[in-house]
């Protein structure tokens, strides 16, 4: 008997950017366009803010995955919530078939897909095709240039505490902070303490057609989890 | 006498991304399709890579600019030299012809745009179109995500001296070198002592045809301005 060599198909990470179909990439377009696998993250099975971002780019025949993932990375049944979302994939890519990833923003920064990837790389060949992050949707949306010759960049998870938080924004010349969410209050206060409140601003759903773009003490008490506040503690040093 | 109105040409700064014409964002690609006035940092009027990823997009009747930017910011002559900048696209946008300004990766993020953008944005209407930057081109070359979860993510310009380079190093679960150039020897060793080289990874034009990317130990010592290092401490948390 002579045993058949299938070609394994290929992981396919796709940034798709931060919400406006036209900040997708063309090679992201492309690729998805002719995907015959498509795979998302969609909360419990529900809406993808990623397959909406990439629906006119999708194909009628195209299979769809849609990954139910965990909310909780941190938690020990979202290692094996993720192992089951492997499993699909996994089947059309022994099947030789390539399996496209969608991810909103970029895939490597602050997503989900690491965990997807972290567990296909040693089985098959990945590629990623970057995209366009947030906080590039966040500071184009406020013209707010958010580092320039040797400024210092702080991206910052507000789910860090105040200790943490207070540290970094002190040594950096420019802070980005991330999904603000119920951090709201103690944030603006803590900003507030700094004399920074005043030179922050918000965005939530950048790109989007439900944007919000606000001087942060301006910002409504509740955001929601995506959204950013974007901070240049400098005075304009580009005149 | 009835004195005419005319309404003014917008700046539009475009990003378009780390260098594959592929990466640059269907938004940006229309854009400068259309546009009638184009303009680029060039070396000295001479090259311009922003251009270059362009080409296929700019239509053949298109008015050129080519900006000769000053390559040192922050000395005084520079300050003169973007005033110059902005003289020629003045004349456009007073006679009511929008500018589009192409910028490598995003025009807010380490970029000459916002020495232009401070000088117009009082005299005429903005609009930003966020591009994929430097650091997602190198990240998706590595496959090496460079943020999860809570992480704190720094980026750091290499220009920085070494006491400022290593308390950010030690405070950040990510790093991101920025313009390596001469300072690969001084930042190998700054790593080396503290036990992180062997987890760096270098990367020089991202997504060009000329891309470098290896393991920060086996990079050649001499770099090009624009190569980046990428620096993950933690172990890969995502299994």
């Amino acid at each position: 008997m002579v045993s058949q060599h299938i070609t394994k198909g290929r992981v396919i990470g796709v940034g798709v950017g931060p919400g406006d179909p036209g900040l997708v990439t063309r090679k992201a377009w492309a690729i998805v366009q002719a995907a015959p696998v498509i795979a998302y993250p969609s909360a419990k099975g529900g809406e993808s803010l990623a397959r909406a971002i990439m629906a006119e780019a999708i194909a009628g025949e195209a299979v769809e995955i849609a990954l139910t993932l965990p909310m909780n990375p941190n938690r020990a049944p979202a290692q094996a919530a993720y192992d089951e979302c492997c499993v699909a994939m996994r089947g059309h890519l022994d099947q030789g078939t390539d399996v496209i990833v969608l991810c909103e923003g970029d895939p490597l920064f602050y997503g989900s897909f690491m965990y997807i990837l972290a567990r296909l790389r040693d089985d098959y060949e990945v590629e990623i095709v970057p995209g366009v992050t947030s906080i590039q949707g966040a500071t184009a949306t406020h013209r707010q240039a958010i580092g320039a010759r040797d400024d210092i960049v702080t991206v910052l998870p507000c789910s860090l505490d105040d200790a943490a938080l207070s540290e970094q924004i002190d040594r950096a010349d420019a802070v980005v902070m991330m999904k603000v969410g119920r951090h709201m209050g103690r944030i603006k206060a803590l900003l507030d303490a700094k004399n920074l409140l005043n030179k922050a601003l918000y965005v939530s759903h950048a790109s989007q057609p439900q944007e919000l773009a606000l001087p942060l003490a301006d910002a409504p008490e509740t955001a929601p989890y995506f959204s950013i506040i974007l901070l240049y503690k400098g005075d304009d040093p580009w005149l």
